[in-house]
């Protein structure tokens, strides 16, 4: 196997991302040692019986000792309270990077607390399911997505090099843009559809109980796919929606204006402009499954 | 194997369900004699290639002559113009269905060219893929899926119970309930949620062409899911917004309240309300893989 990018790799948040991160790190060898911190002392415990680190002792000095790799795997609303925690530990020259589907406000959030000879690159693996906690990673979760840098200004170009090496080893392709791009990009492909999703199985679930237990029952016929994602984990989505509000809120004001239009083709019967609009965006599938981003399969290759 | 419940079974239109229902009825031994229409040219060719019926010749006479089961498979828009055709060509004593995903309007367009002694049941199997026409279908498709039977008042409760043998026989599960009742339960389950799929596609492809690049680069982040969805056929669907106009529009009046109290809550930073919220709707999801509507494989086990 190829050297370890990293010596030594401290991962703070052991959910869905932080367990993937290092198991992945072990199964590809990204990583000399791999410690793991989280807050909770049930996550710890189960960290240490999954066997994930090779330091699982929970002692936050510990964990950062010689690590030149730590990644920030927590929600997004405590990423700030954690760097400021972390920051007496972390080593000159090491590399501080994160994993939230948000860009700026981590950014605002960790940068003041970033010691002078610590590089911080922030990024965010496009790779998750709609499960959570450690149980639910798993090594390859993030071959053939994409893990998006975004580093700062006068960032240390070969330290964002050895990151993107890092997420390449353990898969991931690497594209590196803006926060304030990234977040725009994500508010669109990643935030909205979120919301929409949590939206309409709250319409449903706001009917009575019939109601709801016939929602249910039928949904395999379209409903059902909403629900997955509106299964996310709840606490990283509130985060994410109180930290990229202006680009969500653009986002949403385009789907409404949107939706006004198909409601008045709807109400005036027209069929025409209806067929030209399912046609139009048929066209956006097939482009997807032809890059790779999905499978060609029926409903997903689910039966 | 058991006796054949019809002793010829034609079906008109030879699309994805259509081809299914063909390919399961010879499967499963549920029709003697299949009999396959379908107005296209090109369809009937490809159906003889397939071989997936006993009479391919595409005469409407010769196809019907015989038939005690007859199922329109065509969009819901010329249904009507389906029924009157095949009028003249329909047994006493044969029963006449469909597998429209709206049924009132259904019912309103075929019930009068029905002629005396025919058995008149509209149904509506609540399965499908985003594929389309007599190469998508297999016999498969309509297991462990439910079949919703909505008898007119007054129906022949033996024609009935033997359309809801047929079904249970090719792997359904079969449901009654009025075409009114249908038409309520499905715009919130199917046609909402294919509508906001719609809507979401829409949205990303009136950006313009980088940002429509990236939407597809990153589509694994979530809009991918929608985009499956939107793939589905714009004929149908065009028909059946304008064939369950009420209902949808209603459904679509209550998702645009929530969503608007959703903006609002991103809009102030409302978190605790944002997080009661996300949470509810996961209840759901659980309850969907409980009564097995779904897989419970993270990215519905898409890897």
């Amino acid at each position: 196997m190829a050297e370890p990018i990293f010596d030594r790799l401290a991962i703070i948040g052991a959910g869905l991302i932080g367990s993937s991160i290092a198991r992945a790190a072990r199964d590809y060898g990204a990583a000399g040692e791999i410690a793991i911190v989280d807050a909770s002392q049930q996550v710890m415990a189960r960290v240490r019986e999954l066997g994930i680190a090779d330091d699982a002792g929970g002692d936050m000095a510990q964990a950062l000792k010689g690590a030149d790799l730590i990644i920030i795997c927590t929600p997004v609303g405590v990423c700030g309270v954690v760097a400021q925690a972390i920051a007496p530990h972390l080593e000159k020259g090491a590399i501080l990077s994160d994993v939230g589907s948000v860009k700026g406000a981590v950014v605002a959030q960790i940068a003041p607390h970033v010691p002078a000879g610590v590089h911080f690159i922030p990024a965010h693996p496009l790779a998750g399911t709609e499960f959570s906690g450690p149980d639910a990673g798993f090594a390859t979760l993030f071959q053939n997505r994409w893990s998006i840098l975004t580093p700062l200004e006068g960032a240390d170009a070969s330290a964002v090099a050895r990151l993107a090496n890092f997420w390449t080893r353990i898969g991931a392709k690497v594209e590196t843009m803006s926060p304030e791009h990234h977040d725009k990009v994500l508010a669109l492909t990643s935030h909205l559809p979120h919301l929409i999703a949590y939206n309409i199985v709250g319409t449903a679930d706001d009917f009575g109980e019939q109601t709801r237990s016939e929602v249910i029952k039928f949904s395999a016929s379209g409903f059902r796919d909403f629900t997955r994602i509106a299964a996310s984990d709840p606490t990283m989505w509130r985060d994410i929606f109180l930290n990229n509000r202006e680009a969500v809120l653009e986002m949403l004001g385009r789907f409404n204006e949107d939706l006004s239009a198909l409601q008045r083709m709807i109400r005036r019967g027209d069929g025409e402009g209806l067929f030209d609009f399912f046609t139009r965006t048929r066209a956006i599938r097939r482009s997807i499954v032809e890059q790779g981003q999905d499978t060609s399969a029926p409903d997903f290759g689910r039966r």
